[in-house]
């Protein structure tokens, strides 16, 4: 189901509004009905996305309250659409040149011009500003509490910051859990590695990058344990496929890849079959190069998923852009450098939006097969 | 708009059949009216497909001839849905045994039975098989036949086999046609590469695996030239979105990349941004690291994406698997080794495959934007 | 879920073909699967829309034999699309004039004929013609037996033809079953009427109408009995508005009434509110007004509606029509009559039609209310 | 696109709220960029819905300014989601007893009730209530200055109120605007009916049951003029689908019926036919029986339909309803009759909410023709 600002086939998220604009907000439709909201935990959820919380991410202050206007009665969904709304009371509109329109690299400032006949909201990025994330991980917090009342845990980490990488995959995936419990660089909710020093060392390596007002990409890697073995639809109504299709939706986002990903390419099938095997009466599998998913369909091993983004394209350094000279309605070529606070990484705060768009399609999948009369788990 | 059998917005592609029912087939709905079907492009597209071309490819032998039953009429699309059916002649029942239901690692076979209660059918992956794709060529050679008497052309090449990679992407985007045009390697159209050297590496490299019994992954590319600026749509509705969702649909495939990739995660923001120029009124720029995509529509350049896919799961070694016993009803664990005829590399012939995926959607795209009543271009 | 020749969201129905083509055919997606055929029932289904039953309907012979090609395994349902062609046998395109071509009044030809910029197959009505609702019939024969496996009684009359009325509605919704059992008149399955004395007064009605080279209206009624409560959506994903978006779909639907439909208007609040009673722990009303649906979702009730078909536009008589010559590309005036073998009254034929649809759509919510995973009911 | 608080394809209407909530609100997704909105005509569209505007609608304040807070920038329609709140100031949770849930006869309490599992909220209809129709006319007001501004009018009235009957249908469609604008009776924007006497007869009709603690229901018809021909699409996407799925998320509407609708049933084919002619060099039909769509394709004649509507359930005589005792959880049978301020006949006041949704459709329906980089008209 897609319609440019929704996604979802039964838990459908809208995304509304423009980073300059009064407000942004989500409306989240068709979310199971009867769950009192654990608000501690949907806060928790906002603050590891919020701007300012480390030194890497921008210092723009805004305001990442929730106010939820619709769809909860007594702390409790009613099954409506759940309406939320987050003021943009920190817009510095001044940040950005309105006569004449540039168009900054990378960013779609040239292409939602042109997709719109030049009447696209230009302060911010408008529409297609990051800031439209927000309600992403709010919608995204109520599907990870739904799955984790219903024993499916929702986990990501940074597995890649520029040429630092985390440890190689997880080991092996009976032992993920322990893995993420034992390990001090998952503490780090704000900068989330299996390694405390290799998560030293990508702090610096983005330091260094802000310092040359440059921009540095990365990898998310996201597990999901404990899933339902036999959910999801072959070809084309897939996980891989309506997982994929959502996380696109995050700006920045470049590539998506599932289980070992790139490493399939250079491997041979003797190295990246997971064979079958019986514990007790459970099936199971060693390895885990599927990401837990086959045909379209999981198979009961942990879901992994790895996300590539690039480098935030706002740099403050100079670069040829053009721009539209608004008066004479003509494009002309000029340097330029983009002031502003931005993000040397995004990936550390865009970690949390992909687990939330992970769990809502997750979620998404779980109601299309348990049913809307059975949803409450 | 994601249907498990069914993609597409406007060009709604719906795939049928089982690999060892009578037949498979494809309805196209949406497919522009007008359009007189050039028979010799689209037999060279099923001829890419085709097992048995190369030593590389199963020896199956396929009857991919096919035999459309409506939406054509005088030898013109009618707007009507089209519908082509492939005879399953060869089918040999007798390489699945069906009386222990097998579940082969890292196929769909256990997914599908958990899904459908066991009553899918079990012979040859069913509707899992990768022999549903014949349909997604027949229907993307239309595609790819309309685009290019729109100007509009779609090309793909081996990226990489194994350990052999190709050329690193194509050198300088202004450049793409010329380079494709004067490599040897391309004019194969059974295993285009760049590199003619590589080509006949990464033949070699086939041929080893498929004597030791065992597969190969791989990486195809896809360009598109000449595809207009201003078409696609923001958040969950951008080309990235809606490519990568249907590219999942076909067998194998792991991951979807756009522009450059995994290289954006190692990469700063100074060498990923593709700054902006003037060519003439034209609005340019020289590196097209954002494969012609920014916020989910596309910029003019060309439209570049990788593909990852898995080693084919089909191997002749032991392996540990699980089967189904059918009169116990009850998991057994056993070792099996596929027999039959076996691709050792699926990517050359998933390359026809993959392109006419990205054609089908990029129409879809294109019809949304000049209008249904506009449509014949 | 809207597609020009698809409707459903997790049951997807695909029409194909032309009333002229080789065959057409349709595709059923998200069928339930581990169903077990039932050829005697479905033969039946077939028997009662297939032309020459009666002397009402047209003496076309049609080859209404499906023949299907995926999705059943072993006589039984697989959860893969469903595919079943019917051969276009007796296809007579000499019936129609293909070098200037005539739109008939009140068909689709003209409109068939803008909307594909005059590429639609011009014979019998292409893709638009009613030859195409054979597919639904037999989608529908599937749904009514799984249905009534799970208790669910999908029951059609024709409640009016031209002047004559049948028993203004059921009387009492306790009493359906008993009233439909009771009457003779619901024996004759190719024309079912509560009164028999009706029934054989409408016969008449519409054999007068073909003497006079004329054809005649009337209106269906479908009653689903036993069908659960808490099914459906609010709002714009109700039973009514799903119901009567696919009922739109089979030509010659000019209107959809649920319940007391058009009485409605003319009557108070006092009249048609169906007050509530417990009947032991059952919640249930006398009267069903409402025709078994409140704000989109069942209510436990029987559903109820009624289906208003035009009169067949195709009539032997002369009337006034345009053509578009060929060869100028001009349109012309001229006088035409409508010369074949057509219906005088396509409501008996079209009743198995209507019922199908129905059965469909409540089956569709079915699969939604009860989860992918526990469809087998 | 059926989802259940969103129609459309193109331009897609998501309503969320509750009638106790906060607010209530709609989310336009997909509508054109570029427009200039005129607030004088979207406060007329307002004021026409609200209550308290005559005798016959219920006293009731509601604050119907609506608060736009994306998707419009300098006063212009940017392309991206328009969201616009409406606050429910004058919410009297009082009238309603949330210790027993009472289930109103006739009302979405008792299905809604069951479908959230008893997690809806009871209050006023919750999700369900009219209330939210309000984000309907605002869409439905900017859709309306669209089509204007491209030259096609969306007119309504009121065609029936209990038993008392405007003049019987439009006589000759040619006249559709003249008689409209030559008739007395559609100058009241309150009560639109082409015969004054009629509108007075009309107005004491629902005065007699107002005093006498009853409700009146009634038809309303639309049309459309000057719709382009070739609009729309076969079989299950036509226009007669569309339309009719979304007016059946109104609440209250029971039948939709096309052109003569009803009348189509006692007819007889030579009486039905729109017979073509050549108007100079403009295909026209004298008749317009079919309104306007032949196959779900507009033909350039005005797009006429009826609405049925039920009479208003909230009445204030005793009814025999259930409760969902709170505590003890069981159903009992008590008498109750509804207090509060309701109206004693909606379709006044459903009227613009009926044409919005018909100018919605019809604009997305244009909107897929002229397509995206075109429709701006």
């Amino acid at each position: 189901m897609s319609l440019s600002s929704t996604f979802g086939k039964h838990l459908k998220v809208t995304l509304f509004g423009e980073s300059h604009g009064s407000h942004v907000g989500v409306v989240i439709d068709g979310f199971p009905a009867g769950m009192s909201l654990n608000y501690e935990f949907l806060e928790h959820e906002m603050e590891r996305r919020k701007p300012g919380q480390t030194p890497f991410s921008t210092q723009r202050k805004e305001n990442d309250m929730p106010k939820i206007i619709s769809g909860v009665y007594k702390n409790c969904t009613t099954g409506s659409p759940i309406t939320c709304l987050f003021e943009n009371s920190n817009a510095r509109s001044g940040d950005y040149d309105l006569e004449t329109l540039v168009m900054r690299p990378s960013h779609a400032d040239y292409t939602g011009y042109l997709r719109y006949d030049g009447h696209s909201d230009p302060r911010g990025g408008g529409h297609f500003s990051g800031r439209l994330t927000v309600g992403l991980v709010f919608a995204g917090g109520l599907a990870k509490q739904f799955l984790k009342q219903n024993g499916i845990e929702v986990i990501g980490r940074l597995s890649q910051i520029g040429k630092v990488t985390d440890v190689d995959h997880f080991l092996n995936h009976h032992d993920y859990l322990t893995q993420i419990q034992n390990s001090d660089g998952m503490t780090d909710v704000y900068f989330p590695m299996i390694s405390m020093a290799k998560a030293i060392e990508a702090k610096e390596y983005i330091e260094t990058a802000r310092i040359n007002r440059d921009s540095v990409g990365g990898q998310a890697e996201v597990l999901v344990l404990n899933y339902p073995a036999g959910v999801g639809n072959p070809i084309f109504d897939g996980i891989e496929s309506r997982v994929s299709h959502a996380l696109y939706g995050i700006p920045g986002v470049k590539g998506v890849l599932f289980g070992s990903g790139v490493n399939f390419a250079s491997s041979f099938g003797s190295e990246m079959n997971d064979q079958w095997f019986m514990e007790g009466n459970k099936v199971t599998s060693t390895t885990n190069h599927n990401g837990g998913v086959n045909g379209g369909i999981s198979n009961g091993m942990p879901i992994q998923l790895s996300v590539v983004m690039k480098p935030t394209p706002s740099i403050g350094r100079l670069q040829n852009v053009i721009a539209r000279h608004v008066e004479s309605s003509k494009w002309i070529e000029m340097e330029s450098s983009i002031n502003g606070r931005h993000d040397p990484c995004i990936v550390p705060r865009a970690l949390p939006v992909i687990e939330a768009v992970v769990a809502l399609v997750l979620l998404d999948y779980w109601i299309e097969s348990v049913g809307l009369l059975n949803e409450r788990g």
